[in-house]
């Protein structure tokens, strides 16, 4: 087989790096990634995306999530057409943005109502601010190595960031109650919120599922001290279930934080909340000039309702499990100690002995030359258009990915070494 | 004339009321509009939007000026709806994220490369993070009652945040030098930059021009404290110029936000920036789940391509001009004294002796009913589709808004008052 050619890829990131700082920036950023990843995307249908050179990859990162039904999904694509002939930004919202809310607050447990906005970021902030408005107080928790968003007070990355941004901010480990209650007991009285993801799903280590006691325990520690429970769903949310990615444990937060999935790929995102934090939630300012288009809430409304008509979180994890099982049947055979963590509809796969991800990028890159878009360290994403047959036509790839990974493993794999 | 019939908004409004704080939220929030103002839209084309009651309204807001060339404008939408055919979001952007790149750093001089983000406030705060980056210092200047933006550092509203929010960011008067250099003696060492807009464009006073003098002195001023001069296009911009705003005084910014009228409605918003700039752009981190999204890409070029095909500027100060004429005549004659200021493709439209905009409201809710939407302390905004005949269609109505008005002004005016 010949690798499969990235000319045109090639010939877009030499023209990007004069106009782009560093060629590209953010999550996307190709140039992180081994080489054989593609940067630049020309089209997609279901699970299978397709780069500007042509080449075909069933496609397991879902564009990070965005993607629940597949892309291209026929129920939310005739929404949105439909939707596009009359137009999309207004002087006002349409009245999807009314019956958006009347669905969440239905699907959703512990909401009461919505407010909508355009980035996973817009929503963790709004969420901080409006548990700042009903409390009166300024510090927030979060869990430490989480990511959360771009913003200054939440980004990983320092570049730009003053002391001031993060004043208010501290954090504690996940799934750690004693943690918990030391930095609570720091924040004192002045304890707004304690913002938390529904699992642990950060770059570079195995995910972990939350503890239904550390849940529990949470829940009740904001109770006793009159803190907001805010929930980031924004890359987990209707993955992990079809209402808040909690609800099977009962546990319920005052705000939650959706984005990526909710429209099938459209740009929104949205905070629920409960009853009793209404009244600060009108009172702060959050807008946006595109924050009320009509064209990502019609293709919101299509995906939940599509996702129900096909039980699409069931599909998912169906699908997640299948793959899974497949990968850890490989691995073992090629003697490479795949590590898969993470529920099966956003698994994070990593290689044991492997602290450079030498073996993930070699794994990833014989993948993705092979028609597979995997990560070597971010979380993958599954989604409903992920059928046997298609999860089945990876593993055959991934086959021979593994072969190549196993051949390119460091030679001091097998003897002890220091690291 | 019957008045219109709001009956459908009237009903949404009412299960809004369920569902979203406050029934609404943000600048569209039509609840602090006169009666008579719909809240919800269900098409617009060209200049012209209607109301998901059938109402039709020739439109001077422009969605609060995302629309440069009219609602629908063939070229953009035959744009949208091929890239439609292929996707929208994907593992990376699509290879039109490179040439709107190069389009933008072509048509605005000061300009050697690009970001993209999907709001306003993004681009603001990542052109004061990139400032802070690029100069290892905190502080920021911006014009006092200036709007900026919708998160904590810069939203006009106190709601929910805290004092660290603004403990960075000073204020100066719009257009004073002798202010602007108190303030950045203020700063001292730490000034990291000075953020302002092209003119002053605030809700509820007269929009003020900038004056030559104090946009050079401001560019010397950033020069001699080794501070960036952020530029705020996002309402500004493609509206005051085919390029950057300042352009036409020789006054070239280090980084400019841009968003609205960038992709004619499309959500985009950009971060432009001088060489000097680049490598601590490229630190930052800047992204956003749907920050790479296709659709919004090939809407901006397609915007770009045909607002130079039909010198949309041109057009757009055209019709200001006429409307700006029509207007000054008929308040003229039904004895009110009405106020324009700004340029006249953003002209904001005030009455004297009006503190509690009692005429502007009586006269836009006046305009509304009959099929023009203004707004009665906002700026307006003007498109390229506002051609004669529609501004000529807009006055007729207007000329009876302004009788309307007449008869419902307050009965002491005419006579001394105090206030």
């Amino acid at each position: 087989m010949s690798d499969p050619t990235l000319e045109r890829d090639t010939a877009l990131r030499g023209r990007a790096r004069a106009v782009i700082p560093g060629g590209m920036y953010g999550h996307q950023n190709a140039t992180l990634l081994p080489e054989g990843f593609p940067q630049y995307f020309a089209e997609g249908e279901g699970c299978r995306v397709r780069d500007v050179d042509g080449n075909e990859y069933i496609d397991f990162m879902c564009s990070y999530g965005p993607i629940l039904l597949g892309h291209r999904h026929p129920a939310v694509e005739e929404a949105v057409r439909d939707q596009l002939a009359r137009g999309d930004c207004f002087n006002g919202p349409g009245e999807a943005m009314v019956e958006l809310a009347e669905r969440l607050v239905e699907r959703v447990d512990h909401a009461d109502w919505a407010l909508f906005q355009k980035n996973g970021t817009d929503a963790t902030t709004l969420c901080v601010t409006v548990a700042r408005a009903a409390t009166g107080r300024s510090k927030v928790l979060v869990a430490a190595g989480a990511y959360h968003g771009a913003a200054p007070w939440c980004t990983p990355i320092p570049a730009g960031v003053v002391a001031e941004d993060r004043a208010n901010v501290a954090t504690f480990p996940y799934n750690d109650l004693t943690g918990l209650r030391e930095a609570a007991d720091a924040a004192g009285d002045d304890l707004a919120a304690v913002l938390v993801s529904p699992l642990k799903h950060d770059v570079f280590v195995d995910e972990e599922l939350v503890d239904p006691a550390f849940a529990r325990g949470l829940r009740a520690l904001c109770d006793e001290r009159g803190a907001l429970l805010l929930l980031d769903e924004v890359r987990a949310g209707l993955r992990m279930g079809r209402g808040g990615s909690w609800e099977a444990l009962g546990v319920a937060p005052d705000l939650s934080a959706w984005s990526k999935a909710l429209a099938n790929g459209y740009p929104i995102a949205a905070v629920l909340g409960a009853e009793a934090a209404r009244e600060a939630a009108a009172q702060v300012f959050s807008t946006g000039s595109f924050w009320f288009s009509a064209l990502p809430m019609v293709a919101a409304l299509a995906t939940l309702a599509q996702a129900e008509r096909e039980d699409a979180h069931a599909r998912v994890v169906h699908a997640g499990e299948r793959f899974r099982a497949g990968l850890a049947e490989q691995s073992a055979r090629h003697d490479l100690s795949l590590r898969q963590s993470g529920p099966p509809q956003m698994p994070m796969l990593l290689f044991d002995d492997d602290p450079q991800f030498e073996i993930g990028r070699a794994f990833t890159a014989a993948a993705a030359r092979r028609g597979v878009y995997l990560h070597p360290y971010h979380n993958l994403f599954l989604c409903a258009a992920h059928d046997d047959a298609s999860i089945d036509a990876a593993l055959e790839r991934t086959d021979l990915a593994f072969r190549d990974a196993r051949a390119a493993r460091p030679a001091t794999r097998g003897a002890p070494c220091s690291r």
